[in-house]
C-alpha cells in the first residue's frame, strides 16, 4: 500500500507528508517535496535532477495565455484571472487526452511549472509592465520572485519562499483539495480539477484568509496598536484572521516554521515593524482566549505566512494565488490517487453535517 | 425550517424537488421550476411573470464573452470551452462584489440565462457561423433550440427541450452540486462554485454519460443490434452506458419521463430507430442483469435523454453542455443554502471512503 499522502495529528500539532514531517521537508528543494507528493517517494539524486529539468523546462508559457491575461485585466481579483487563465491554458497541452499516468504527469508538471509564470505574468500586466521570462537556473522559490519583480531575490527570500510553496503544498482534505479529488473522482481531466481546487482556494474561509491577516497587519500598523485591536475584536465577538483552524488544537507546524522564517526576514531587513505586530497579535490571543478561555486559538498556517509576505512585498490581493502556487502539487497527488480508485464520490445530503 | 432542495427514494423511484414530485414539476415551465429551486417554493403568476422577464433580460451575453468564445475554438472540447468562458464571463457582472441574496440572485439569473447562450453561440461559432441573438419571446428550451439552429423548434422540441432542462435540474448531492457546494462553503463568489460544478459534470463518469450513450446508440445503429451488443458487453465484464445508478436501485423516474417523450419524438419524426434500438439495448439489459442476475441495473437519466438528443439533431459532444444548461438552478438552490451556513466543508481523510 502506498503512503498516505498526508498525515495530520491536530492534537500534537504533527504534520506529515508521504510519512515524513514537515520539519524535514521544509530543508528540501520545492522540487524534492512535489515530486515526494506525487510519486509517494523522495526522489533519489538522479530522480530529483531529472524531475527539476522538466519542471524548469515548462516555465515558460504560450503566447496564446499571455493573450488571455491581457484580456483578464479589468481590475479583476486575482484568483479570478488565475481560474480563468488556467482554465484556458488546457487547450494549448498536447497531452489533454492522453489518460494515462505519463500523461497526466506531463500535464501536473505544465500545471506546477505554468501556474507562478501566469501570476507573475498577470501581476505584472496589471501593473502595465510586460512580463519577465523564467530563468532555468533559479529555485521554484527564486524563479516566481524573479518573474515577479524583475530582478533577483536574495537568498533569504528565494529561501524563505521556497519554504513558503513547500509549507503550503499540501494538507489532506481541506476544502480545495476535496473539491479536486471530486472533480477528479468523475474522470474529469487533470485541468478542471486543478480550475475547481483553484475555484474553492478563492474563498475567504479557504485560501483568501492570507490576505486577510495581510490586510489586518495593514490596518493595526504598529505593535502598539495590537493589544487594543484584539480585545475590541473579542468584545465584538468577531473573527480575528489568522487564528484558529478546524483540525489542529494547538500550535500548527506550519506556523512555527513560518514564525521563524519572518523573525530572521525581519532581522535581516533591520524592519521588525510586521514581526512585532503580529507577535502582540498572537500574545494577546494567546492570553485572552487560550489561557483565560481554554479555546484552542491558535496561530494558523495563513498568520506568520502573512507576516512574510509583508517582508516580502507581495501585494495582498496576489496572496491567494501563491498560495495556490505552492497547493497545486498536493491537488495533483490527491487527483493520482482518485484517478486510481476510479469510484465517483457521491454523498447522501444526510451525511453533509458531518463533513 | 425550509423545504429541502431534493428528495431521492432510490428504493420505490422517486424524486422531489422542495417536496414536489417530478412528475408534477415536468408539466411546469422551466423557469418556475428554476424559481421553486433556487427560493424554495413555487411562484404564484405575478412571481413567475416577473421571474421570466427578468430571466428573458439577462439571455444575452457581452461582446467580450464572445471575443473569449472566438478564442475557445480550437476544436476544444465543449465543456473545456464551457468551464473556461463562464469563468471569464465574472468580469463583466457589474454585482459580482455583491454578496446579498439580492445580489447573488442577480448573479444566478446571468448565469442561468447566460449559459445557454454561450453554448448556442459556441457551438455555432466552432461551425463558422455566427452567433444567433436570443429571443425574448421564447421559452427557455424554445429559446434554446432557436439560438443553436437559427430556426425555430416545432412544438414538441421545445417542450420536450424545456422538460429536459427540468429533468436535468436538480439531484441532491451527485458530484458536480457537492463540488459547487463546497466551493461555496469557503464563501467564494457563486462564478466560481459554478465553474466548480462544471469542471466535475465534465468527468465521463457524470455529465459526459450521456455523451457516451448517444455515441453508443451510433454504434449499435439499429435494434437488430442491441442484443448481441449487450451480450458482448456483460461477456466481456464491460459497462453498458445509460444503466445503473450509485442511488436508484430501480427504475429513475426521469428515466420513465424521458422514455415517454423519446417515444413521442420517434412517432412524430416518423423515425423509430434510435427509440427502438434504445428500447431494445433496455430489454436485453432487463433481461440478462435484472431477472437473470438480480442487479439493480436499470436505465438511468441519461440513457433516454440520449436517444431524445438524437431526435433533437444535437451533437454529442453538446451533451453535457446542455445538462449543465438545465443543472445551474440546482447548482445555484445548493450554494444558496450553502452560503446561509456559512460553515467550511472539510471532511478528513479516514471519510473519504464513505463518500
Amino acid at each position: 500500500m502506498s503512503k498516505s499522502i498526508c498525515f495530520i495529528d491536530g492534537l500534537e500539532g504533527i504534520l506529515k507528508y508521504r510519512e515524513i514531517d514537515i520539519n524535514k521537508l521544509v530543508g528540501l528543494p520545492y522540487d524534492a517535496v512535489s515530486y515526494l507528493l506525487i510519486q509517494g517517494e523522495l526522489p533519489n539524486e538522479e530522480e530529483l535532477a531529472d524531475f527539476s529539468a522538466r519542471l524548469r523546462g515548462e516555465r515558460e508559457i504560450e503566447k496564446g495565455v499571455i493573450d488571455i491575461i491581457r484580456m483578464c485585466n479589468l481590475n479583476i481579483d486575482s484568483m479570478e484571472a488565475l481560474r480563468t487563465i488556467v482554465s484556458y491554458m488546457s487547450q494549448f497541452d498536447p497531452d489533454l487526452e492522453d489518460e494515462s499516468l505519463e500523461g497526466n504527469t506531463k500535464k501536473a508538471i505544465r500545471l506546477i511549472s505554468g501556474i507562478p509564470t501566469i501570476v507573475a505574468a498577470y501581476h505584472r500586466i496589471s501593473n502595465g509592465k510586460d512580463p519577465i521570462s523564467p530563468d532555468p537556473a533559479l529555485s521554484h522559490g527564486a524563479n516566481f520572485l524573479y518573474m515577479l519583480r524583475g530582478s533577483q531575490p536574495t537568498e533569504l527570500e528565494a529561501e524563505v519562499m521556497e519554504k513558503d510553496f513547500i509549507l503550503s503544498a499540501e494538507h489532506e482534505l481541506n476544502a480545495s483539495t476535496f473539491s479536486s479529488r471530486i472533480t477528479a473522482s468523475t474522470c474529469s481531466d487533470l485541468y478542471s480539477a486543478i480550475v475547481s481546487g483553484l475555484c474553492t482556494l478563492k474563498g475567504p474561509l479557504h485560501g483568501g484568509a492570507r490576505l486577510k491577516v495581510m490586510d489586518m497587519l495593514e490596518e493595526v500598523s504598529s505593535p502598539e496598536n495590537a493589544e487594543e485591536f484584539v480585545l475590541k475584536k473579542i468584545e465584538n465577538k468577531e473573527k480575528i484572521m489568522g487564528f484558529g483552524h478546524r483540525v489542529y488544537k494547538t500550535y500548527d507546524p506550519r506556523g512555527i516554521l513560518f514564525k521563524e522564517l519572518a523573525k530572521q526576514l525581519a532581522e535581516t531587513n533591520g524592519d521588525m515593524i510586521w514581526y512585532e505586530t503580529a507577535e502582540e497579535l498572537e500574545k494577546t490571543v494567546l492570553r485572552e482566549l487560550v489561557e483565560k478561555k481554554g479555546k484552542p486559538i491558535y496561530p494558523n498556517v495563513d498568520f506568520y505566512s502573512g507576516v512574510i509576505y509583508k517582508y516580502l512585498e507581495i501585494p495582498p490581493h496576489l496572496a491567494t494565488s501563491i498560495f495556490a502556487i505552492g497547493r497545486v502539487s498536493g491537488w495533483i497527488a490527491h487527483c493520482f490517487d482518485q484517478y486510481s480508485k476510479k469510484r465517483i464520490i457521491r454523498p447522501r445530503a444526510f451525511m453533509l453535517d458531518e463533513l
